[in-house]
């Protein structure tokens, strides 16, 4: 069916139709008092999400656009760098530190699990000179759905003095982050995920120390730059021309948020995974990472044996106007992935495990019809909870 | 009235009813066959305007990303470079060369003026060694409503061999602009001008030339990068991921900009600029820049002796719900610009002359009522054209 598409892929996720509608409105000028005061609105919400103090910019970019200024604003040639890669974001984020001329180490997890502690702490550890200027880390690895335990890893490099940076991107808005009780020193997200709405816009939450660090930065950059961006934010701007009506829609998403409760917000994306894995492993399929280090915001599943990823993306799409994701890279055909973040409800999930389990006996896996159904009545019991 | 405001800036400009509804539509993966196939045509179409068979990257974001893009992939520090400076846009050129390490000259005319051929072969001339790798040059400059002479200066810079970087942030889909037939390597603009569209997207041609440029190029630039850019372009897609809702906007506006044809087009607008400069001047109003060098986007105008730019601007903005601009910088306060790019019909020049006549009469300007409307019609019977 025409028009009919519903996204569960990590992103581009759903958008509201308020949102779809505040796009549809003539553009104002961005220099004019009606923009500055929205703007001013939507930096004050998007750090109440963020849950912090620091300055927030917004670039008409894409994340990846953000993670580059978050190298390129405090990181000099030579700058010793240590990234902790989970999956294809995690390592995007030392190949930008890389090419910035830093002298990088990287700890990397096999695909599907967190960093654990113990290898953070040991490396921080033997860094005895305090070398390392800045550690970046993934929170929800978009490319594996998995999550690194923030509340265990950023207190060992805050013991150490390093930059904190947090590729936020899948998380913020989605799963629980407290920018300024964790001391995150540059938080990187973007509007096509939890945000709910298109992607153009990321965003980046600064702190003092990061800035200071920025003071001592010889790298060009001019589009990024944060002294650009925080003299026009006096001024409740943005250096260059933003993309007025993606600003003008996410103020109407956030207020969407606020009136939800951050909280709450992230209490549903953490029942919607919990719903979606139970009822995948009722249909004996096996996740590719472990409960305790699940994303909130995206799930991976292994097809079953002899039934290609290719079929089951397919069957979604032509049967059931659902896109869910290939994997990437060296998870290209191995896995496919659910995205369950921002606009998504109960019912999305149910009707995703329902696609799925139609799509699996199709292609001949053996499960029982319902068991995805069945599994979530049980969860409700053991909740007392009714759907929202 | 609330949602009236007519923008007569230089950008954002009006966006036709069905682009906006193309914006409302819910956002499609951008890893998808069906984006592909929208992003080629939008890439075709794109080419069929600038009127080039080299490659065009789209970014999601704004024109001085594309600017900087520029610089960032073909300027080493210590390349010499050249700059062409009739405002706020070609010194912003300037200034990301200079940021990048150029060894930067520039060549500055007075403001209103466009650059004389007679400098720019002089300095050329007197680079015996030919050490000048790019010259870079505003077609259209934003701030003050006045163009360069392209067919006049390209050629000279062709004949020295440097790389040619044009700003066409506001000229493309409003002048004549032959890309391959002046040899352009750079050219830059976006979607906010004359595409019609809202702001977000950049787009960048590349000449081969250009390319081998980038080839030898050592800056670092992640977002901006041409070699991910040309990678993911014979994928039909974009390295990151990009404003999927801009791009399909983006192609309803260009299928009417193929409807209408390019030459008709620049007809269009360089008409509206003829109408629109008769009728100021019959309001006894003096324009910033002689006719030989207007730009057929923006016309910058001197505000009568005695009444402030702020009121005529309150005055349009408070009676009429029209929007007009400031100037810029060292022209801030002394001239108001009337832009007239994009989806503007000689329907919306009258009603701006008179909004512009209503509102001198007001502030005590002396001027013949309807002068401007009747200096039109001395136009209509010259050109024995009725309105479109």
């Amino acid at each position: 069916m025409q028009d009919k598409d519903f996204l569960m892929i990590p992103g581009p996720t759903p958008v509201p139709e308020s949102v779809l509608l505040a796009l549809a409105k003539h553009p104002i000028g961005h220099r004019s008092k009606e923009f500055s005061k929205i703007f001013s609105s939507v930096n004050e919400k998007l750090k109440a999400v963020a849950k912090t103090q620091n300055d927030v910019f917004i670039y008409t970019a894409s994340g990846t656009g953000a993670m580059e200024a978050a190298i390129s604003n405090t990181i000099n040639a030579g700058d010793k760098v240590l990234s902790l890669v989970i999956g294809v974001f995690g390592q995007r984020f030392a190949d930008i530190a890389k090419l910035y001329g830093a002298d990088l180490e990287i700890i990397k997890a096999e695909m599907g699990k967190a960093i654990d502690p113990k290898d953070l702490e040991a490396k921080l550890a033997a860094d005895t000179e305090r070398k390392i200027k800045a550690v970046t880390l993934t929170h929800s690895e978009t490319s594996t759905g998995t999550a690194n335990n923030l509340k265990a890893l950023i207190p060992l490099i805050k013991e150490h003095g390093a930059l904190v940076m947090v590729d936020a991107v899948t998380s913020l808005g989605c799963m629980e982050l407290n920018t300024d009780e964790l001391g995150i020193d540059v938080l990187v997200s973007g509007s096509q995920k939890g945000f709910m709405v298109p992607p153009g816009l990321s965003f980046i939450f600064v702190s003092d120390k990061a800035m200071a660090a920025k003071a001592v930065c010889k790298q060009p950059g001019y589009y990024f730059c944060w002294n650009q961006a925080k003299k026009a934010l006096a001024d409740n701007t943005t250096p260059w021309t933003p993309n007025v009506s993606l600003v003008i829609a996410l103020n109407v998403a956030l207020d969407m948020m606020m009136a939800e409760g951050i909280d709450q917000i992230t209490a549903r994306h953490k029942r919607l995974r919990d719903i979606l894995r139970t009822g995948i492993k009722a249909l004996n399929l096996k996740l590719l990472t472990e409960d305790e280090t699940a994303s909130a915001a995206i799930t991976a599943i292994y097809p079953p044996k002899n039934i290609a990823v290719a079929a089951i993306r397919a069957a979604f799409k032509n049967d059931w106007n659902i896109v869910v994701a290939n994997g990437q890279k060296e998870l290209l055909d191995k896995i496919f992935r659910m995205g369950h973040l921002g606009f998504v409800s109960e019912r999305d999930i149910l009707t995703g495990l329902t696609a799925l389990e139609a799509v699996l006996i199709k292609l001949g896996h053996k499960c029982d019809a319902g068991a995805a159904i069945k599994a979530y009545q049980e969860i409700l019991k053991e909740s007392e909870l009714c759907p929202a």
